[in-house]
């Protein structure tokens, strides 16, 4: 199995300026390629914390870490210094990476957005890396993004701006998490009439025993706020190595279920 | 200061199926209370995964501990199991917190929408707590909340369902957490035309060096696809003990760097 972890680096974030769907865009793009995520960090920017949160996740064996946020110019973007500080590795300009900054403010410059197309020192900041790492073009911003592998991880990160992470993963990132990853997935979604959840668990359970690499998730809707009646929503999902082998038992087991709902529910 | 952890329990989060809009809603309502979040985690319906953040946190000496979604009736809901696990605490019918599942599901049945206030054994496992552990009531759904106290932390346990988060967050917790509060925040944001973020860095290192405490922000956004110019959004925000000092410590910082914005970045 592919499994990741994605970690967020903001305050703006934590201190609920800015709500994250970054993160929900990327899980979305990563299902059909196989990639599950086993969890999420959201920490301040805060080298120390980035780095501990990278560690944990080492830790845990994911294959992908994703960071997202902390890449630009400015004194609080730290991530790169976090993911330094986590392998124990020295910060040094990337020539590559520092082309694409070059590159990307002649063309701000250009366009007149920014006065000049000189590399200060923070724009320089975009182009430290830790050694070792790639960088990954970004032609909706500044920053680019950087990949880096250790311990037979693949470390990942990109701009928070949502539409330079966007550029990135579609662009630059996409082909190579595709050969990375391993094995198919598929899933079903199914609303089912019942009276309320708690009468739905022995349903699930023997549904269950139908097919056991089948997991089923039902996502319950307030019982006092739902104006729609009492629909379920029951969601459907496998992973395996053949496509059509995991179809058909997400199929066998929602048949199961819309049969056993109608018969015992309603 | 309160430092907060909020941890994030359910597979349709982890899958993209649902956006989590519970944990920015808290920490707007933290905020004023003087709550700092320092650290957020999201992990999937696993006893032992949501055991492992729960220790994590504690590790970080986190003055109070959120826990989201995960105390439905279902097989699938298991946050009270990790909570139990992490502290080493058997699971018990807690006679209080059965009676506000019993008094729910009395209501539900009156208004239609279960057809019996039964207490099955899937909705009695609402009411299996951790040793110790105290019941929010909960007058929005059929789970109540929990409150833990160890090792000088609140642990909380809230549902996933907002309407039901919102309502006990509301109801019985915001006083407790009024009373457990400590200090006082306070935060402006201004908007600054600057021609570019990286140009803004040394203005904001000189406004650091005028007031330590207070914390400055820039949020960022895409030079790109940004139609409104260079704006550029400054967050301005301090933690003390004297609400007027912390004040006058903001509004200093704010009036110096839209001074020093006009003069340098236009």
């Amino acid at each position: 199995m592919n499994t990741v972890g994605i970690l967020v680096v903001g305050n703006e974030i934590l201190d609920g300026v800015t709500l994250d769907t970054n993160t929900q865009w990327m899980i979305n793009k990563l299902k059909p390629l196989n990639y599950i995520v086993a969890e999420t960090i959201t920490v301040r920017d805060d080298t120390t914390e980035i780095a501990k949160a990278l560690n944990r996740m080492m830790d845990d064996g994911l294959g992908l870490i994703i960071t997202t946020g902390g890449l630009g110019p400015t004194y609080d973007d730290m991530t790169l210094k976090g993911v330094a500080e986590a392998f124990s590795l020295p910060l040094a300009v990337n020539p590559e990476a520092l082309a694409i900054v070059e590159r990307q403010y002649r063309a701000f410059h250009r366009a007149g957005v920014v006065d000049s197309a000189e590399i200060t020192e923070a724009r320089r900041k975009m182009a430290a890396f830790p050694e070792g790492a790639e960088p990954l073009d970004n032609k909706a911003g500044g920053a680019p993004g950087v990949m880096l592998r250790r311990e037979g991880a693949l470390i990942v990160s990109l701009p928070g701006v949502p539409s330079e992470l966007k550029w990135i993963f579609q662009n630059p990132l996409h082909p190579i998490l595709t050969d990375a990853s391993e094995g198919h997935y598929t899933e079903r979604i199914i609303n089912l009439s019942a009276r309320d959840e708690s009468m739905l668990a022995p349903l699930i359970d023997e549904a269950n025993k139908l097919e056991p690499d089948v997991y089923i998730k039902s996502m319950v809707k307030s019982m006092v706020d739902n104006e729609k009646g009492h629909v379920i929503r029951l969601w459907i999902s496998c992973h395996g190595d053949e496509m059509k082998e995991i179809q058909a038992k997400v199929n066998r087991v929602a048949d199961f279920l819309v049969d056993l709902a109608e018969n015992n529910l309603t």
